[in-house]
């Protein structure tokens, strides 16, 4: 099975792939885009990062979540374990600045500040440590995994080095088909621009019981403070419940989408 | 008065606060913490980006906000037309990648990918025309704004390359003391982890007629899929509606903090 990943080779988004879908071919892209663009083309499926416990929501993912005609399959949640990663020759008083994905220097903020790093955002935390072995730099160090670090034979300065140690993120399978049946769904929707639309459209829920486990809201390009919002909650799309928020949603929003029914994570 | 901002000189920061406060000396920070930690120090206010209307929120800004004592003073709205520039001998078809901060990157994503052009992450625009001029790379181009380009005096290869014309960013004004009274409050609260605790929060505002103009939910670090909530409404915290509605929410909350109460920007 082709899955298309976002990084390179021994991104964390890959070692999730490997962790759900043992024997996948994965396709690597650069863009949250390539990944969703390439699903049913290049690709059987999809991964992407969707959130992460220390950073907060991946906000390209759910900017690319509500324009496809794709489906959330499955979720899956990874322990991130964070290492400063450096070429073979550099110690760790030699390093002036770190390079990672902007997320991961996010996790890892309090440990850079302490130790004075300058931090370099980078398109993915693999290819940071890809690019640090290509030009040989001396004097820098990249963010990624343990496993990044034996893949391209680089030094591990430090272990563990994320804000705080509970750090997991969320990735979502995405396929041009639906999964059967699903015990938790994620629904897009813009309130109506009237005053209490917000606590209006969400009494939907709370009126058939169905708690909101997560709500996001991401702007509305073009009309500025204008947003769409996120929410999951626990439940298949065909519950008798669900059927019936979704109902009274569809009344009271201004559009509504339902973006998939899937098996949740353990974590 | 002397105000800390976030970014080089020539950053939009810089010039939201000059536009504000003619006459100012900015202390440029390189992170947004920087700014927080400086007010009351280094500097009188501080000024950072809280939300883009094309890119969302800056979470770095709102989880400086949280931890800190203290006060919003002001909301500043801008326009923001960003331009590519690069150093005076480049032309366009040379351009191989681009530098900027994730924020601007983010807000020009389908100029960058029609023209097929690599993105690279920098921690600020006008420091990445700085990075620019200093190295003479022949062959990059940055994102920042027309006067970072007539700052450092380089070439601006083309102009208003936004995916949409509508680009704003709300930037904050901190300060240790409050506004005397302000049109708008910012507040943030966690919701008690019970079933229904958001949408029972929340009612504590509509309850007393107060409707939100805004909500953003954040990660508590260290207690994975838990979040704070951070909302805006009209009025001043001293409002007799807005206090019933405080009260409330703090029987329904695990913790509320008030931010301030501000003047509103006009856009």
């Amino acid at each position: 099975m082709k899955i298309a990943i976002y990084g390179e080779a021994g991104s964390y988004t890959e070692q999730a792939a490997y962790n759900a879908f043992a024997g996948m071919v994965p396709v690597h892209c650069k863009y949250i885009s390539e990944v969703f663009k390439a699903v049913g083309k290049r690709a059987d499926l999809g991964i992407v990062p969707i959130e992460n416990s220390i950073e907060g929501v991946v906000t390209a993912t759910y900017d690319n979540l509500i324009g496809l005609r794709l489906n959330i399959m499955q979720e899956i949640t990874m322990r991130i374990d964070h290492c400063l990663i450096s070429n073979p020759g550099t110690k760790l008083p030699e390093v002036k600045r770190v390079y990672s994905h902007p997320q991961a220097l996010g996790q890892c903020r309090e440990y850079l500040e302490r130790h004075g790093l300058g931090s370099i955002p980078y398109y993915d935390t693999a290819g940071s440590v890809m690019m640090l072995k290509e030009t040989g730099m001396p004097d820098a160090a990249a963010i990624a995994s343990p496993y990044a670090a034996r893949l391209y034979h680089m030094k591990i300065l430090a272990r563990s080095i994320s804000t705080n140690k509970k750090n997991y993120t969320r990735f979502l399978v995405v396929s041009k088909t639906a999964a059967a049946r699903g015990e938790k769904t994620s629904v897009v929707f813009a309130a109506r621009p009237i005053a209490g639309a917000l606590f209006n459209a969400l009494g939907a829920f709370a009126s058939n019981g169905i708690d909101l486990t997560f709500i996001q809201s991401r702007p509305v390009v073009g009309h500025p403070w204008s947003y769409n919002f996120y929410v999951d909650f626990k439940g298949d799309k065909g519950d008798p419940k669900v059927v019936m928020a979704l109902s009274e949603l569809r009344k009271r929003a201004k559009f509504v989408k339902v973006l998939g029914s899937y098996k949740k994570s353990e974590v």
